[in-house]
């Protein structure tokens, strides 16, 4: 059974060589019954395709990173699972690093890009603000996924995301809309540059736009160190927020962190949505099987993914030059948000405190 | 600026070249500081290690890859951070390759260790039953994490997991404990012969021991097409079950599961754990945050991760053959398990059907 060519494996699987080079590959274009008929088949022949015919692709090489920094937000393994399949297609690795919150994201995409001698990457996550002359050492293809910085425009980065300022001001306005006045966020780090700036400053813009004033004791930064995005995070930072203010709405700027905030509160006695409404951010399918369900900003995953992937492979094959993809989110209206109560109501009953 | 040497790095950082090495090289005995004041001159120098001096190890084709099967599942997301972390801790990279619900692990991981030169592999999750002589030929050494089989003592894999028959076991002994007679199991395919089938016999051996009539009407098996223990699977298996049965308790096999099974509970108009309790398996963090917050047994992700990319190491390096590691599961006892209600009560408020 030894030394099989390729001709012998398709021949013995009644198919052409090309499908058995499609099936090898991990090309999207085959039945996947044959697909498996031929895997089957090498693997039970133990044929070695390394050795064998010249006109198999050789692809050991063929490898991408994907950098994830804020391992705590599980929204970012929906889009690793969807790149990975993407590379998959393509037949690429797909290699994995994960980035601490502390660690700086280009020192080791730098570094591993050489070692690992990659033809591309993805950066998930993280507060992106580098120096263009330091971005400009990165001498491979790479996209920012989910990462929008307020001065991305003029970088010239390659990035595919929501516009989380325009989709921060619709979660907000919606509230508003709803009769709600104090809004309570959960955000990031002040010193944040990054998604979790623009979904403050969405915030900011529609209290503005609809009269209604900024008040900084509203607002829950999250610590720089910690975990981000977190279940524990929107639990952390709703109890200090309920330490000092009053507040009829919380927007917590993930989903995780919007769970997080119901448990503070159910643990303070406020009841959601009676006493306090909650959104979040994402839409994720663990807000979808909360109770209560988490009103969201729905993310299109797959689709972000798929157009990550899609900008890189194009741009590792010299068809396109780093663009800029925005997607549209949806707001999903769910079982957390309702209009705010009578507001002496509220306070007669001692859950929420008078506001100093 | 350019061609500069190792020496010249560690010239500059006024530190050792093994400490220079060590830096690149992701050793976990450096300082982080040092650490990256090491990386920054490295980036700023532009200096292509690759290209450089020969006390550096050469490490680019050093990859594993880790075969995710099931990413309905949280719980591998954890593990899967897990892993890769200790994979740059060795200065590997981390491959991710996820395996469809009706794709073959095996067939798969067959190719990829010939096409990417894989020295090693992890399985996570799946209904790992293949014969021996398949097995066989995989020709690199490769760790089941969080994978048993009910054969697989005979055979010989190195594997590190807890002991999911005890584990379930322990669980529906608590439920027993607690007074409940009528339990339902959540649970993998009819066909499973992994982990599933081990928590479900562990379900079996209980209620026998503790001379409670085993009834198949209160087992609800998983449908083999689709995501496996996911929220969705949760919430439809509990639909199912509720149209034709009663019961004071429901374990669900995994905490994403136990969270779907109580929006259903929800949905049906039974208060959970006021009507029924609820109990899951795994230890996530968002059973944790859930209301009521899920009682569970908790896997030692991190030990269990380290352990499996230990042991895989040792056999890549030819210091360890395959064995077999169980860790202990820890119950987490939450909100969602209480004694049973009186049984006439819950039959007179109508929300629980009587036995047929």
């Amino acid at each position: 059974m030894g030394n099989m060519t390729i001709k012998d494996i398709a021949k013995k699987c009644g198919v052409g060589v090309s499908t058995v080079s499609r099936a090898m590959n991990n090309h999207p274009d085959i039945n996947p019954e044959t697909k498996e008929k031929i895997l089957k088949t090498i693997a039970q022949s133990n044929y070695v395709p390394n050795n064998s015919a010249r006109n198999l692709k050789r692809t050991d090489t063929k490898a991408i990173a994907v950098l994830v920094k804020g391992i705590g937000n599980t929204f970012f393994s929906d889009l690793v699972s969807g790149l990975e399949r993407e590379c998959q297609h393509m037949n690429y690795s797909c290699i994995l690093q994960h980035v601490e919150e502390q660690e700086d994201e280009l020192d080791i995409a730098l570094h591993i890009t050489k070692e690992k001698k990659l033809r591309g990457l993805v950066f998930l996550g993280g507060n992106f603000s580098h120096p263009k002359e330091k971005m400009e050492q990165l001498e491979v293809p790479y996209v920012l996924s989910t990462i929008r910085t307020s001065d991305m425009e003029d970088k010239k980065y390659a990035a595919v995301s929501v516009d989380d300022f325009k989709e921060s001001y619709k979660m907000t306005e919606y509230l508003i809309h709803l009769g709600h006045k104090k809004i309570a966020i959960l955000t990031a780090p002040k010193e944040d540059k990054s998604i979790g700036k623009l979904r403050l400053l969405g915030y900011q813009k529609a209290l503005r736009d609809y009269g209604i004033p900024y008040s900084e004791k509203l607002v829950s930064y999250m610590d720089a160190e910690e975990d981000r995005y977190s279940f524990r995070s929107g639990y952390k930072l709703t109890r200090q927020l309920l330490m000092d203010t009053e507040f009829t709405a919380l927007y917590a700027t993930s989903d995780t962190m919007a769970i997080g905030a119901c448990r503070a509160l159910k643990e303070a006695g406020i009841s959601v949505p009676g006493q306090c409404s909650v959104a979040g951010f994402d839409g994720m399918d663990t807000g979808e099987f909360y109770i209560p369900s988490i009103t969201t900003i729905r993310q299109p995953v797959e689709q972000i993914a798929k157009a990550t992937a899609d900008l890189l492979f194009d741009m590792i094959n010299g068809k396109e030059k780093p663009r800029q993809l925005i997607f549209e989110g949806e707001l999903v209206e769910r079982e957390s948000t309702i209009p705010p109560a009578d507001k002496e109501k509220q306070s007669s009953n001692g859950t929420m405190k008078r506001e100093k």
